[in-house]
């Protein structure tokens, strides 16, 4: 899998006084999105959890281009483009999915943390199944 | 203790496209004004947790009486208007300090439990210190 | 319409340390279901606020019955349960679809203003379209 | 001014399940920590709205050092670190204040622009006003 689109909708309370969505909502539905890609690798970060793995962000980094508002139905594509012994980098592609208006880009990067948020090396299965592609670097 | 006023300061995204604060965000503010209340009787509740005591809540109320928006300075008065073998209801008002203007009235209803979600009898010590008093009978 | 049954995944970031949903999180999630509601009835809240028309909550309740966590797949069943001249009665029962066992109930109560918060008649399609059925009130 | 040290009690909604405080929120408290920025500039930020100037972000990154949790009284320490023709670069480092451990870096930038999101030259009061001081590039 090269990406995963993760949809959603802007809520009311996404939006601030100028009318577009808050800068500070983004890396939620970044969080979103990257349990969905999860679940669609087959492997959920529920289950992940359960065997003792974690992966708290250690870096998160977003462009603003465009905004957006109440009601919007965002697409937010969503890859693994580094995969380390202890940690991977996530990219995110928000766009506005009938015009495929790019509306932010970001990433984020994870280390692979016991339940004591001791750094340990990432699970074998999600070393296995995550296939390494990056959205930043392509042409939009 | 009859109650104890809490400030808040409204943040921008804190507000939606109308203009004013979001209403879904008071319940948080109502809990950061418990927190000082349980500081200031003396049982900070990260206290209260380490000794195996959580008080999630099981009610919630609010009015919305007048909206407020960025950068207000709110006073939220906060009190324990009941108290129960094992549970305890919180009622606030929230003011714009400079004229007393009242912009909601609230409660909430918590229980206590165990670690396990078992309900449990109130610890002692906060049966000991907390002063019954309403805020919503009162004449405003 | 009796109601409409909205879906939500619950975050991570909308679990707080005791490792379920936060409480403050419901109205958010609430306000979702609404917009879903609307657009259901062929009337989509944008389209009423593009002619003026905006529904400010003034009353909201929540009961919590039992938690959800992380990655929960919620049902948020919603309905209209009162229409008023200048204002509407919302209901919703919060469900894990699985078991259909109840997790919260609540509701809201909306009046009907104009841009300048001047509270005004609701629009005469929302009245036509909108069919008035309780949740709370039937047995569970 | 070369910084403004604005403090934030971590509220129980903040946290995640893995008891730590979401990742998410940081850009939350970075703009409450702008907001109070301005304002000990003698340049409320609310001031700024009624002359027609917004200063959206354009971009943001965050370094995640430490984690906080429930009740930590947190420092965010706040800086102009670059200022242009219609742009400004804010930098923040979080700190527990007994100990001065750093927890989070972060930056912002913000561009100007009038009420039709059209990017305008800064006011020249905040040009005036703001002293250019990086957190980022000292030794820490």
């Amino acid at each position: 899998m090269d990406y995963y689109d993760y949809s959603y909708r802007v809520r009311y309370g996404d939006t601030d006084k100028m009318g577009v969505a808050y800068y500070g909502n983004y890396l939620a539905w970044f969080e979103a999105a990257r349990t969905e890609y999860f679940r669609k690798l087959g492997l959920p970060y529920t289950e992940c959890e359960k065997q003792g793995y974690f992966l708290p962000a250690v870096e998160a980094s977003i462009k603003y281009i465009s905004p957006c508002t109440y009601d919007d139905l965002l697409l937010i594509r969503t890859s693994v483009s580094e995969l380390k012994k202890s940690a991977l980098k996530f990219e995110y592609q928000t766009f506005l999915p009938q015009t495929m208006k790019l509306l932010t880009t970001g990433w984020t990067v994870h280390v692979c943390v016991d339940q004591q948020f001791k750094p340990t090396r990432l699970p074998q299965d999600i070393c296995s199944a995550v296939q390494v592609y990056s959205l930043l670097q392509c042409p939009q």
